[in-house]
């Protein structure tokens, strides 16, 4: 019923048309074409539209290696087929510069990509100027400040387009599964975790803050639908400088009604192996420019192991830490613990280590029902989560120990009021998990325009 | 080779395996369903935890409605068939108390759902208390103040998972068309439209606005993917009070290079037809429940009609209207352009009443080619795009004329000195679109959480 593409004709694109009539005399016939689709046009005359990646001249034959965001192709020109004009204007046309090219498509295994396109047409639609960034070693603050320009680039392009592949597969799941979403809010009264990292704006005389998680909200959601998640941008104005830090990042926090603190762990390592496997089966070209291992990304299955905190402090004692009971894990004592080939589930820490909102657990009320997902290879924790808190009054106590603001959180409360419910959660963060995917170890790459202490830009 | 369903039989639960085993004594072979999957299990003993929506009981037989946020179901028990405790549970409970009930599942074409259970255990997990939302008429204030509750009625929840459906359908129309995701930012220290209406917050030091738009981010990432799109929260500090206006709500914004206003406007109406279709296909019983007329929606199809600017004014002022040439439309004069069955495209509007980065038209300079998009219905615009300024001099003139801020733009002028490229792309606004779709007048039903002027809770 719907077209499945954009591309069009040229007829009815005013802007090109002008510009191509005095320009390249496009004649009627030839097809708009994007460069991922060239396999299914060998032998066609076609109008491919994009940038100029290298051109090698030789004596009597010119290559230009177009890129239009969907593939590229080697446009191939041979002197004597083309007037001196356009022989100039390719020879001599720079990186990045905006090509409108006709040609007829060839198979060509030598090529990038295994086509190429045979020269009628060669438009120069505008120079690329002095491209900043080179096929050289630049600094990474250098390459940050051009991340508009950056993008561009073969491995920046390969690491977007695994993210998107993840977040699409993240809908799919859950669409699938009947999960309802549920888009929960930025600009909030309440406070979720720790104020102390919160972003604060005036939102008309009253003091609103940017939500760092969207967790109560999807509880609330939770007796509506049963099952629902949230995906958005969250916010934490930590000082951290770390490879795994940003101040803005994506979330993934899905709930759970009737769902206990196993049957979370089972979700996470059902929808983890989804995401891993959907990669691997679309992204196998990524992956390949980005030199991944993908040897045990393919091994990911369920069951993960998982370790109890109050075993994971046994072994690290063993091995010689000092680690006390009730201390939390460091980063060190987690790439210890991490020593598997999947991804590793540690649970049910010290109640003092972990967030208000999280289950005693019955069997030891030292503990809390929670968990964390440590990614293999050192790409440390990707997920968090846990049973929630349904007891009011066991919830109060420990809204009252920690000095939160229960007035802010009556509204949460009322979970607990009116038909309360055993329900379980989890927040994965989407860059440090499609770090592990790609193999990146800086979560700057991760996501299009990273926001860091002082980088606000561009 | 993954499991299609979270759910899981009871062993391997501990929190609930802890409290059946004593409340209710549930055997191994019983299993945990989910309301929707009601149809494959007739004749089977079944396990349901959900919620209280109406009790009605006889002398002899019970009624007992449960919703677990995938379906309803109605639980019928006859007093000779229970124990007196059971009895005494089932008559007595109250709205909203959680429960979880076993029972065999039958066909009954008159129970809500056309199944029923026949009770064999029944279990008052936690009571409904004096839920504050009866089945009678609440002021809207009181509503939206009682959100986190209000989502559970029978409307919202309709409401809800049309605007969930919609969501995965702009995914999925995006994706499987090639387009690639990009995040945008949301912390930023340029400056998209109107400084006037931005919310600030302290980054570190600096000056940090919340995003009104992702545009400038997706026209870098066109020239890398050719094809993108954003959809995210975005935020306009407006102390607007109406039907149609929200502080935070959820924009769509494609980009595309080499497209053009044309291209743009087929775009948009291929795009929402597949969106009305697809609700229409998958959300009948919602939008039954919303009492939506689907007659119009049913005939959404392209092409849409369009109308120049400069002949709507021409319109108007031959009905009577004292509006000039070069005045904006107000909310009136497009209730009465968007007299079609279809939307309607007004398109290539003056420059100055639109944003310094639209494309000047080369036919009629004193406009840009742009335009927006009308719901029918009285919905008014959905949607505005326009292709963009890919010339340096003539989008550096627009900034300086309109005293913007050019060192902020720097980096978006950038894509216009390295291989500019002509390029466009549009803004949907979701919760106006779902409104019309729904038939919803106020904005406000539309998302979860409402943000508006006042409103920051829950």
């Amino acid at each position: 019923m719907l077209p499945a593409r954009l591309v069009t004709p040229i007829p009815g694109s005013e802007h090109l048309e002008t510009r191509n009539r005095s320009e390249a005399k496009l004649s009627d016939h030839n097809m708009r074409i994007e460069l991922r689709e060239l396999g299914s046009h060998v032998g066609d005359e076609v109008v491919i539209e994009g940038w100029v990646q290298t051109v090698r001249a030789h004596a009597k034959v010119a290559f230009v290696v177009v890129r239009d965001g969907t593939g590229l192709v080697q446009a191939v020109m041979g002197r004597q087929d083309v007037d001196p004009a356009t022989w100039e204007a390719a020879t001599t046309v720079t990186q990045e510069s905006t090509l409108v090219v006709t040609g007829t498509v060839r198979k060509e295994p030598r090529a990038p990509g295994g086509y190429e396109i045979g020269v009628s047409r060669f438009t120069v639609l505008a120079p690329g100027g002095e491209f900043p960034i080179q096929p050289k070693e630049h600094g990474v603050d250098f390459l940050l400040d051009h991340r508009h320009l950056w993008l561009r680039s073969t491995q920046q392009r390969a690491i977007l387009r695994v993210r998107a592949e993840v977040e699409q597969a993240i809908h799919d799941y859950f669409y699938e599964r009947g999960f309802v979403r549920i888009d929960t809010p930025i600009l909030t009264g309440a406070i979720g975790e720790s104020a102390g990292t919160l972003f604060e704006t005036d939102y008309f005389g009253e003091r609103a803050f940017l939500a760092q998680t969207g967790q109560l909200y999807v509880e609330a959601a939770a007796a509506a639908f049963r099952k629902v998640y949230c995906f958005g941008p969250t916010f934490r104005a930590e000082k951290s400088k770390t490879r795994r830090h940003l101040t803005e990042f994506w979330m993934l926090e899905p709930e759970v009604a009737f769902a206990d603190s196993n049957d979370n762990m089972r979700l996470q390592e059902d929808l983890l192996t989804y995401l891993v496997q959907r990669a691997l089966e679309r992204c196998g070209e990524e992956l390949t420019v980005l030199e991944r291992d993908t040897t045990l990304l393919e091994r990911v299955r369920p069951p993960f192991p998982r370790v109890s905190y109050t075993e994971a402090v046994a072994r690290l004692q063993a091995a010689g830490s000092s680690i006390q009971w009730g201390e939390d894990l460091g980063a060190e004592d987690e790439t210890k613990l991490a020593a598997y080939e999947l991804p590793v589930f540690i649970y049910n820490y010290p109640r003092e280590a972990k967030a208000f909102y999280m289950k005693e657990n019955p069997d030891d009320p030292r503990t809390v029902l929670c968990n964390d997902l440590l990614a293999p290879e050192g790409y440390g924790e990707i997920i968090g989560g846990s049973q929630r808190e349904d007891d009011l009054d066991k919830l109060l106590a420990r809204i009252r120990e920690e000095h939160l603001p229960e007035a802010a959180y009556n509204w949460y409360l009322d979970l607990r009021r009116y038909g309360t419910f055993p329900h379980s959660g989890f927040g994965l963060g989407l860059e440090r998990t499609v770090a592990w995917i790609t193999g990146r170890h800086h979560v700057r790459e991760l996501i299009p325009f990273p926001r860091m202490l002082h980088r606000l830009t561009p």
